[in-house]
Formats: structure tokens, C-alpha cells, sequence
């Protein structure tokens, strides 16, 4: 059986710096119509960045949680950039560190209710430290922690970003 | 130093069924003043069932990515709702299977830079499975793999959602 629904009209909400928002009419496979609330997203990078057996976290106020959170490097995919060269960017835009190559780990769906935002994960093992630069208005604390601290940090709560916790998935997977 | 944002003017954009989507106009700590897009969710719950050493995922038309999905059953919490119970009615609504008790692994935050959505986590090892009644528009299958399916169809690229991987990770980390 077709499970896919059908537009029937769309409607735009709102265009941000971030997101896009739009409520969508869509005809279900049963005949009913019903709403589908979608946030468009161009997409992430984040870097499970992992040297001398310590993990690369960083701690930066987020908004919309108005606390502090303990993540791997992130950012979004700007305009017409690949995945990696987005992941490399931030890594260094973020903490300094200039890495050659990255591996793919995955690309995982954060919100699939309603959102369509992918974040694509890479494992860095080798990069070297450069001066760094921040943008008065990014203020990021850069750690290293081994990986069992970090599993721990987990376990009792006190990271709780998803894509970071992806991430050690992947790693512990490969 | 203090890495606070302060709200200075807050717009609301969009009260839909999901989401809610705000703007606002905040104070950086530079003294800059700049924009963050927050999309306000009231929270979900999944369910990592595991039993027989079978892990169970629903399969789902998700129609912000356009594209069927393996995931952990979940949902949203509905108001006034303590989590466990927005769990325990869940897998009953998607699959069936009726719990008495669930152990919780975490919260995670699946998109920290424009949701404040948390998604509780619990774990449960023992359901009996009664009939199930679905919604029309409800077109939900059940599956049961073994945990060594499930990790592979992760490194795969099979399963890609964020709570089911999260789940496993808690899980394995227990």
C-alpha cells in the first residue's frame, strides 16, 4: 500500500536565517486531508573529532534552551558548500584545529516529525592547532576528555545533544 | 563571563498543531544586538522495547523528508501529560504492545540550534501485545530485529533518526 501523502496546497509562513517554515495541505492515503507543519532546513555538518584518545567538545550558550550545552563542532551547510568542506570549516572556526580529511560516519534525521534537516557526522583523527580567531558574538569553550568521560557525561545527563550522541554511535560501531 | 543572551523583543510568528515558531531580538554578551529563530515544541517520548533480545521499530511515512522510516515508537507529549505515560500510550497506539513500567535513559535535544524539543528516552523489557486498532491515517508496521540487525542497519545508513540511534547508544551504554 502507498503510504506517501499528496500535496494539495502549500503555504509559505516564514523565510529566516536558519529555517523556513511551511504548513502544508496533503491528501492521505485513506481520502482525509490534514496538515503537515514542515520546518525546511538546509542541512548540518558535525565533527566527532577524536586525537591522542580525547574527545573534541565545546561549550557554547544556545538560545533556545537558554543553557549552556556540551557538543561536538557543528554548523550549517552554507549555500552551494559539500558536507565536508562545511564539517572542516566549523571544526576550525570553532576550535582551532585544521584537519585534512574526515571520515563519513552517517547522516541522521534529528526531528523527523517536522523537520527535514539532515546532519551529516564525520570522525576527524588528525588535525593540528592553529590560532583561532572568534567572532566576538561566538563564545566557545574548547575541551578534550577521553572517551570514557564522555560516555559517562551521557549517561548521567550531562550531555544530551543529540548529534553528539550519534556521533559516539557511529564511532563505537565502526 | 556571563555567555546569557537577553531577550529584548519577542515576535511570535506561527501557533500550529507541532510547533511554534518565535523570533526573537536578543542582546548578545558583545553588546550586539542579534536574531535567534526558535521553533517552541512541547516534547516527545520514545520507546527502545527490547525483548526476546528483539528490538522493536514501527515503520512510517514521514512526510517532511518524503521518505518511509525505520524508527523506535515515539510521540508527542500531549498537555498536562507526565512522559511516561505519553511512552506507555504510544507503543500501545503504534504497535500493540501494552508495559507496565519502563526505565528512563535520557533526554536529548535533537536540534539545539533552533528547537527547544526534548525527546525522553525510556527502555522497556517486558509488553504483552493486545489488538490494535489503528487510525486510518495511522499507517504504522511493526518489525523486530536483533540488536545486531538494528546496529548494522544504523552503520548502513538504513535507520537514520536521531532518538532511535541516541536510544541505542543509552542502551549499550547501560
Amino acid at each position: 500500500m502507498d503510504k506517501r501523502e499528496k500535496l494539495i496546497k502549500s503555504t509559505k509562513i516564514y523565510d529566516g536565517t536558519v529555517i523556513h517554515l511551511r504548513e502544508d495541505e496533503v491528501l492521505c492515503p485513506s481520502g482525509n486531508h490534514s496538515y503537515r507543519e514542515v520546518v525546511d532546513h538546509q542541512g548540518g555538518v558535525a565533527i566527532l573529532f577524536i586525537q591522542n584518545n580525547k574527545v573534541c567538545l565545546i561549550k557554547q550558550f544556545r538560545y533556545a534552551y537558554e543553557e549552556e550545552m556540551l557538543e561536538i563542532p557543528a554548523g550549517k551547510i552554507e549555500k552551494n558548500e559539500d558536507p565536508l568542506t562545511t564539517g572542516l570549516r566549523e571544526l576550525e572556526e570553532e576550535t582551532g584545529y585544521v584537519a585534512k580529511k574526515a571520515t563519513y560516519l552517517g547522516g541522521i534525521y534529528p526531528s523527523c516529525g517536522y523537520t527535514n534537516e539532515i546532519i551529516h557526522l564525520y570522525l576527524v583523527t588528525e588535525a593540528t592547532k592553529k590560532e583561532v580567531h572568534f567572532d566576538e558574538d561566538e563564545n566557545i569553550d574548547t575541551y578534550f576528555f577521553s572517551l570514557e568521560e564522555v560516555l559517562e557525561m551521557v549517561k548521567k545527563g550531562i550531555i544530551k545533544d543529540a548529534k553528539t550522541i550519534c556521533a559516539l554511535q557511529y564511532y563505537q560501531n565502526l
